[in-house]
């Protein structure tokens, strides 16, 4: 089977089992379907949970594009075409406890030809961050260890070079480089190069988007019963804020999206459902507020790294 | 005295009015201050209150800058010489009432030089908005009819085309061109031309900015009496999503702002308190919610237009 065949293919199923067992994980909401096509070209499928007792607000969207590109996009890419498939699933989970951490992920796969039709260059991108409001750092741990273990199959310079970019990239830099949160991978025009065939990337973004759920289950399921109060709430407000920056100012795919008339509502599906700004929001010193603030920095995850102490 | 001297001279004093009556219509929250110094040159006063009885967030913000001018702006501008000087005054209330509308206003002037150093270009820009989550449409009217007599004092021509300027510039494109509210009146570099000195322009942006109280308290006085529930709060903060995302997506003294090194806690006080995103926040036909859509489009505030009837 043809790669973008086979890729199409995964992100059905893939979006089928990542709704289940969220629904399962969540025990009360379901997934609501809404299906879309663009007058362009293609479509998609965008699946939204909300107001579950778990899971304040997911989207799940997968979506199959075509059409032609933009004049200025055509140049950056130098294609020799216009035309271009594009497809891919991207999720994006806000739990309702400030003490379950946001998490985004996306993977897709991109197409330019040639003028008489033929395939002239392809590539995969995607990754998956992890953004919490208050940190465990165990949690911090699993997430990226298991996101390297997927890297470590395919390259062993993919990890440190695909989180280094997602940590460059989730940044909100009018806010003294903070990062979103604390990383993750991201990886984007990953193409076929000496030793990693056309088929190697898809087995890795295939393994990569397989492994989300066993990336973030186990932090919901270990985090979604502990007790908070109003104080938390307020925290996860202000962090969500900080959410929305990004995504409005920062995310290029978002942008993109907006202005080149994509669905707006399943482009915005990734925006918190509640959020809050209040004029110097810096938590109190020596706080678990402010203990968090330490860690959205570049920091390494996977090896022996020392624990920000308790107090600071 | 010299335009520029005089103008900084009246921001001060009107960031003190105004701070003062938004204080005494409030009751119970005062302002405090933070003042502030760019490396770069110059700095300002930002004036911040929260928590009110009326008011849930309210900034005054005025700044007086110099500096040199980024390259690509001092093409933009056709600037002979880099260094620039800009004072202004800007200011965003939030009240706590879903039923009291948001409102904005902007007043600002600005230097050019020739590289002796005498002043080459100047110009003054400013305007003030209306952003309601319910219309009463006599609010709409008043608002709209007091920006129109100021500008009819200087110019019969000043209302239309600041009007238009502003239901250009306030749309959130990618929500089908909505309006961020109801409109007011923008402009931007306003140069002397035959017939407007240079004082008339100070004196407009001056009458302009002296009539913001006139233009808004009445309306504050008049709703933020009335009763409201969890419905119309859930509505307030769907709306205040759409404000966040005009100020974040489109907004270009904000971007200019956060992309160039300004104070980041003093933009971004324009962002309200609490905001909310749903997927698909279409309200019910035929609602009051409904019903205040179909006021966010260009509209006839001054003549005798026709209401829009209350079940559509």
């Amino acid at each position: 089977m043809a790669i973008r065949e086979a890729f199409c293919e995964w992100i059905h199923q893939l979006q089928a089992t990542i709704c289940s067992a969220l629904e399962e994980q969540d025990g009360k909401a379901g997934f609501r379907e809404d299906r879309w096509e663009r007058k362009e070209g293609g479509g998609g499928l965008t699946r939204i949970l909300s107001g579950g007792t778990v899971f304040e607000k997911a989207g799940v969207n997968i979506s199959e594009v075509h059409g032609l590109l933009p004049e200025t996009l055509a140049q950056t890419l130098e294609a020799k075409d216009k035309r271009f498939f594009a497809c891919g699933i991207s999720l994006v989970i806000h739990p309702l406890s400030p003490l379950v951490p946001t998490v985004h992920a996306n993977y897709r796969y991109f197409e330019l030809y040639d003028p008489t039709g033929a395939v002239s260059d392809f590539w995969f991108g995607g990754g998956s961050d992890l953004t919490p409001c208050y940190l465990f750092e165990a949690d911090g741990v699993h997430f990226h260890k298991t996101l390297k273990s997927v890297c470590d199959r395919f390259s062993d310079t993919w990890y440190p070079r695909f989180k280094k970019q997602c940590e460059e990239y989730f940044v909100n830099r009018h806010r003294g480089n903070e990062m979103r949160g604390i990383g993750g991978i991201f990886y984007d025009y990953l193409r076929p190069e000496p030793g990693i065939s056309p088929k190697a990337l898809l087995e890795f973004s295939m393994a990569a988007g397989g492994a989300f759920l066993e990336s973030y289950l186990p932090i919901v399921e270990k985090r979604k019963g502990l007790p908070y109060g109003d104080q938390q709430i307020f925290w996860q407000e202000i962090r969500r804020g900080r959410y929305v920056e990004f995504n409005l100012i920062h995310d290029r795919g978002t942008l993109f999206g907006l202005k080149t008339g994509g669905r707006t509502e399943s482009i915005l599906m990734s925006l918190p459902p509640r959020a809050r700004w209040e004029y110097h929001d810096a938590p109190v010193p020596g706080s678990e507020e402010a203990r968090m603030l330490q860690y959205l920095k570049p920091r390494d995850w996977v090896s022996s790294s020392q624990p920000i102490p308790k107090t600071i």
